[in-house]
């Protein structure tokens, strides 16, 4: 998408493929970084140290990461070691341990002297294909905007999202986002309520900023006022990323998530999340015994990120939890918006667009 | 309660009537400062800017400033003055609006050479009638954490809590935390989740402190979290604040406390407003209709307050939304913890320990 007018997808390999180069979500909304990561443990410590985030960038960087590896010692234990540290970086999401075992397929049966070529292509190929399927979930989930605008006449249609399920999130175009891009493309007029997403305000620093540079009329709020929005009709539909999930369709996502569905539930609010196939994680049906959550530093929640660095808000003694994800269950989704269709969140639903999974 | 090892009152006159001192909360957790009002303007000025906040605290602040308008003009023109002035400060309380009508009814009868000293003491009586009732509300809230005790023999009570509902919102013990306060007191190993309460942290920056302050154990989390600590066995029961029920039990409180009662309801946790009679609102049914909600700057959201200040977290063309209230159906609340005892979120329930407001 657009930044200051000029196109620019989130992760890119430098011309002669001796490093990639990400935008550093770190610095956002406030300054617009470029970083150039030299090696797999540079990629990894981004990752780990959220340079970059969103399951479906997360796993494309680490296909960069591998294929970077690879270029600098083929060997099949640096290949297995490369996916090791790739892997020890984010518990939560999927697609990156997807990324993963597609890059160790795709290298091993090659001879040594043609993997690393192989794998930047592979990576390529990786980054194209998230395109592909974020433009295909826009697409689908236009027509929802598009049924709610055509019963709301010279009104605004009004999305609430949570975190950032953004193109910062993906290689381009984003999940939860692409349908709204796209509606905003055509001349609907869709306005964005922004949950800020705390502890990291990835809604204040990176939603409300991608949505700003392409002109999406949006408007921030913290984390506690959707379900007052719910009730007083000000919210037609939310839509929502995800980090994983499960056959029966339970919804690993941003902590935080889980309330803003049950508001949704109890206000008669469609619930929709944005769905990349690698997202589904086909091993586990249940989402509260199999899905690991991460819990992070608590530092997070005692300082808040700003222009001026971090700011403690917390009394000196105090200590902080700080569980990163949340599950939803299925039961309280309205629907999965994926680059195949929209379907019901339930293993009926993810199976009739996706019968390949039935093994 | 205690700051420092000394004992303290959010509010008191000082010796010779000419002003009152409040803990100023805006410097809180960072710094424990005491600040002199000296007249209503002051008075109404730290009500609306938020020196001081909570409702009965508001109520006990508003008696003294009209108390201080009528020492310097005793005439009606004046008294009514006063009042309409405090009375525009904050929409939502109704603790306020209670305190003003029983200034006026208590001084209006009076000739007005008398009325600055009756002021006073009515006003003193008004804050030791919250003290009063809170004690007994931490009475009866004792009652229900010794029994949740019982069942985990050798277990902490983990209690979740929004806002800042403690001694800092009232003249003394507060009224979520008053129960918990007893109960820690008492020996009972109980420990509180505090929701940091976006978009003005007031459980980060007071709730967190002052039990820091009083050592009971606790940990600061975001607003995000509490569906997912529920989920997950975490949180025994839940215990807020409010600033007006209905007579059907409908709960106006700190923005995102609904989102606390749908997911304390999905997982049946109890949820229990701990509801000072005062703050009852007889002349109402329905929340959703009656209750004015504030919408407070979108600057508090595009801003965190910190030690150095506020500090921007959004983009500088963003702009936000700030309901600072949400209602709660009575359908999610477990029940109320009043001066009187504990009660069903109902008009039934209310009426029986309150027979009196069948009028």
């Amino acid at each position: 998408m657009k930044v200051g007018g000029k196109a620019f997808r989130t992760i890119w390999p430098t011309p002669d493929f001796d490093a990639v180069e990400i935008i550093d979500q770190r610095a956002l909304p406030h300054e617009f970084r470029i970083e150039r990561l030299a090696d797999v443990d540079a990629v990894a410590h981004a990752i780990k140290d959220m340079w970059l985030r969103g399951a479906p960038l997360i796993g494309a960087a680490a296909a960069y990461g591998v294929a970077l590896a690879v270029k600098h010692d083929s060997s099949p234990t640096a290949l297995a070691k490369a996916c090791e540290k790739l892997a020890a970086t984010r518990p939560t999401a999927v697609n990156l341990r997807h990324a993963l075992d597609a890059m160790r397929v795709q290298l091993a049966p090659l001879p040594q002297s043609l993997r690393a070529r192989a794998a930047f292509a592979k990576a390529a190929s990786f980054a194209d294909a998230d395109v592909a399927i974020n433009q295909a979930i826009g697409a689908h989930g236009l027509k929802i905007i598009e049924e709610i605008a055509a019963k709301k006449p010279g009104g605004r249609v009004n999305v609430l999202t949570h975190c950032n399920a953004g193109w910062l999130a993906t290689v381009d175009w984003g999940t939860a986002t692409a349908p709204i891009y796209m509606a905003h493309d055509k001349g609907i007029d869709v306005h964005v309520y922004v949950d800020e997403t705390r502890p990291r305000n990835q809604g204040a620093a990176l939603t409300a900023w991608e949505l700003g540079e392409h002109g999406v009329p949006h408007t921030l709020i913290v984390d506690n006022a959707g379900g007052h929005l719910m009730q007083r009709g000000e919210v037609d539909l939310v839509i929502v990323g995800t980090d994983r999930v499960t056959q029966r369709g339970d919804v690993a996502n941003k902590i935080g998530t889980y309330l803003k569905a049950l508001a949704a539930h109890d206000n008669n609010v469609p619930f929709y999340v944005a769905l990349p196939s690698p997202t589904i994680d086909w091993r586990i049906e249940d989402g509260f015994a199999d899905i690991p959550i991460e819990e992070r530093s608590g530092e997070e929640v005692l300082y808040v990120q700003s222009a001026v660095g971090p700011v403690r808000i917390a009394p000196s003694a105090t200590k902080a939890a700080n569980p990163a994800f949340d599950v939803t269950p299925a039961r309280l989704v309205t629907g999965f918006i994926t680059e195949r269709g929209v379907c019901p969140a339930s293993k009926a639903g993810l199976l009739s667009l996706f019968p390949e999974a039935k093994r």
